[in-house]
């Protein structure tokens, strides 16, 4: 048996964490709740590194509980299962994403858009007070294994490439979801601003689903990359008045300061303006409603990871399609440096955390 | 023949400006462009007044050009009509709203959304300068006729209720756009914010087109009047936390500052916030990104008037269904008074200058 039950049932876990906001990550060990009768315990095998990690170990968004193990995208291999469990078995492969519950009750739990729980009892995978258990703080996927409830796991098959899925479960909802909402099909003109690791997979989402798809990046830097891509437009932001074409969704991938209002002269009358990058909030970016009425009949809205039953449809989409994002795998030894460079924007590829080394 | 063409062929016309911004209206004798071979003359017998006839008259959104002649509520008779026009002859009744021309070439314009010209060459109806007719100032309604392209007239049956088609012109295709733009039908669930004239005009579409219909209102001074309209439910704005109903359509009237974020909540997934009220712009009323993305899955559109083939089908639709605004008829020379009125909020319904009095 490769976990540990405690006496209390509890299982045995051993991860990374941070103790203090300014801290360096350090070897913890802890314990997760028992396998729970709907529960599953996954061996974390890959765990991606998700910005939004930073933010929180650092207490960026808001006061933080710590120790903190970040982690929400993760992937590995079910290695026990509660006894009403019916989507695992051992061996199965599986993931985890943002969330881990929800109410299971209300009008959105119930169309599996669990992260809009109108009871408001979405439980996060990590820095979250788990009601449903006592209200342990949840610790992520930076750690050897997790229990989570099998309504809450995706189902990953065995030949997938489990380092490239566990960011798709951040990385790939997100910009999977509006595409979805905005109903983009064959022949849509969608562009894509921002084309950082996000804009890169909603590209790569909106190519595959037959749209033609544009690109506004901040410079020329991946032009070729974008093209390579099947891009059939790269515009930078100098560009944009000279844009004569009008599309029918852009999405903002951007997570700096800029003007979301610029983009609502892009859209075609009827067309919409996802937004799923958030620049910090203390520079309160926003749209005033004087320039929604002079620029009318442009929808705009904001899209926020997606729901489980979505999620495991971006899952089937991207493996079906071969679509990933682009990795680079690291030690848990080197999360401190990765968090540095995300900080500094020297990261290129999405970091994923390999938990099977020490 | 009841009208006077000059020698050099234009149109002799009459009516009430204001010659600065501070000034009281004062008869003033102009003359309007020739009529064109598609164009119709209308001895104006109605003219509606507009809150923002009142905001233009006082230069209170940007530099007016005076002599000024506010009034996009226009109804009267067809006195002559150019040689190529087919849909009027003489002695119909026409209207004329919020624009007088646009290009007609491009894409916005083919599909008779001339609001948004894409060469902006939008003219609206008063204050406006017309590059058809050698950039002259445009005059509105508050005169005793108006030469008009036919494609800009709006069609009225010789039995409508003149005095109310006139405020239909702007006030009911305000309201009807939206809810055509958001596809309002029947068991929609549609709420109202801001109960003024735009407001009831929006409810008594709403109802008409089978929505169960909601308001929310400063205060309880007009729930009877509601109530009696067929709203479902009346709410204070301070109620609105205790609102059990998400809508599909959120239409804001509002035109006093308010935090427009705070329908996102009483949204269904999916639903819309469309925002045809304007808070003076100096208050910066706008929705942060951030409040979008915790408020995902809510769209968010201003609208703005509606095109000449939708003002038409507005127009018909209220006819053959009896929506009509309350109003109250006025002289011309009773215009300072009712924009007293208007500015100090005394105003209970749509001022309608009859045209006929001196």
């Amino acid at each position: 048996m490769n976990y540990k039950i405690l006496d209390n049932g509890r299982i045995h876990s051993k991860g990374y964490a941070m103790l203090s906001k300014d801290a360096k990550f350090t070897p913890f060990e802890f314990s997760r709740h028992a396998i729970g009768d709907n529960d599953i315990l996954i061996k974390i095998l890959y765990a991606g590194i998700c910005h939004s990690d930073v933010h929180t170990a650092k207490s960026e968004w808001g006061a933080t509980t710590y120790p903190c193990v970040p982690g929400h995208e993760i992937a590995g291999e079910v290695i026990a299962v509660g006894k009403n469990v019916s989507k695992f078995k051992v061996s199965d492969y599986a993931g985890v994403g943002c969330m881990v519950n929800s109410c299971g009750e209300c009008e959105a739990c119930k169309r599996s858009q669990e992260q809009f729980c109108e009871n408001g009892k979405t439980i996060y995978t990590y820095n979250s007070k788990d009601i449903f258990h006592n209200n342990e703080i949840t610790y992520g996927g930076y750690s050897n294994n997790i229990v989570v409830s099998e309504k809450f796991a995706i189902c990953v098959p065995k030949d997938a490439p489990l380092e490239k899925v566990a960011p798709l479960l951040c990385a790939g909802i997100t910009t999977y979801s509006p595409l979805k909402f905005s109903k983009i099909k064959e022949g849509s003109l969608v562009a894509i601003a921002g084309f950082g690791g996000l804009g890169m997979m909603a590209v790569k989402y909106a190519i595959k689903m037959g749209a033609k798809v544009s690109v506004f990046a901040r410079n020329e830097n991946k032009k070729s990359d974008a093209l390579a891509m099947g891009v059939s437009s790269f515009y930078t932001s100098t560009d944009k008045d000279a844009v004569k074409e009008r599309f029918d969704l852009i999405i903002s991938t951007i997570p700096t300061p800029y003007d979301p209002s610029v983009y609502l002269d892009l859209l075609k009358f009827g067309g919409e303006l996802a937004i799923v990058g958030l620049p910090p909030v203390e520079y309160k970016i926003g749209i005033q409603i004087n320039t929604l009425i002079h620029k009318a009949g442009k929808r705009v809205y904001g899209s926020l990871i997606g729901g489980i039953a979505e999620t495991q449809e971006m899952l089937d989409f991207s493996l079906k399609n071969k679509i990933y994002p682009e990795t680079e795998l690291i030690s848990p030894q080197e999360i401190d440096k990765a968090y540095e460079n995300l900080t500094s924007g020297k990261a290129k590829f999405r970091y994923v955390i390999d938990m099977t080394k020490e």
